[in-house]
């Protein structure tokens, strides 16, 4: 398979775990054929495991992350600053479709960003029709919209059959964050 | 969260796409927090970019195939040299999970060795009864049967909602693959 072969839209999504870690793992299966992955975090500003190990990947993948430090409480209402930083990082993540650097784009999260208003459906429908034959997009979030389902090639729901945070189990770091 | 930590155990099953690459994704995740990740991959022996990739994390990240070369197309009724390799690899991962050296074992694909009968339903949940207390274990493949997913703290069902293969589109070097 060529650099130059046709590239997929992909959408992980659902309230089932496993869709940031699936986009990370398909970035390290594609390392393996040597193409490199530009991963976008919408929402995730705080220390997290993927970045200290993908720190030993670079120059293969390389990650960038546009929230505020923790986990933003996000709600119905953003404030501007939490919008500023949705759109700056969506401008980034353009910049690096275009290049020509990068076979796959991850846009981490950004379904939840369109859900909470700090991104619109339609920025990010026109973000996915700039997408370059050959670049493979991925979507991740719960909450994906219609919109995107509709343009995505294959879409799969993460669905929650049994998890620990029923047994009263909080995130534990190196697993959940 | 110390190595000490109670550890869980982990089901990735359905049709969907995104099993593997979760366990790869939290593989690599939780590198990030210097814990070591056992990985063996139950039919799988051909080349795959997960093998070359995880060459570069070692040695955070361990990998063993116990397949045939190539995609084997298992049958319900496999031959000896197929239910051998199972259950030599299953030995090995026991071997891994016994060893102290990792915090997460990865039994990749086995739900579908149990369903081709190469496994057992007892020899996985006999080995699932020797998790030491700390250990994170984790199960992948479609149709995992109903023993596991009860004995499972967290289950999540990858459930494939579009497909490009529908399409016609081959599994691709790099992402299925």
């Amino acid at each position: 398979m060529s650099q130059k072969e046709k590239g997929y839209i992909q959408v992980y999504t659902g309230n089932g775990k496993g869709k940031t870690t699936a986009a990370l793992g398909l970035a390290l299966r594609a390392l393996g054929y040597g193409y490199r992955t530009y991963i976008g975090q919408f929402l995730k500003g705080q220390f997290y495991g993927e970045l200290e190990a993908i720190k030993r990947l670079s120059p293969y993948i390389v990650i960038e992350q546009f929230g505020r430090k923790g986990f933003i409480h996000v709600t119905e209402n953003p404030d501007e600053e939490d919008i500023r930083r949705a759109r700056e990082g969506l401008e980034k993540c353009r910049k690096a479709m275009l290049s020509n650097k990068y076979k796959i784009i991850i846009l981490d999260e950004i379904n939840v960003a369109i859900y909470f208003n700090l991104l619109t459906e339609k920025e990010v429908l026109d973000f996915i029709n700039q997408k370059p034959e050959e670049v493979e997009l991925v979507l991740t979030g719960r909450y994906a919209p219609e919109s995107i389902i509709e343009r995505a090639d294959l879409v799969t729901e993460m669905k929650e059959i049994k998890h620990y945070y029923q047994k009263g189990v909080k995130a534990r770091k190196g697993f959940e964050k």
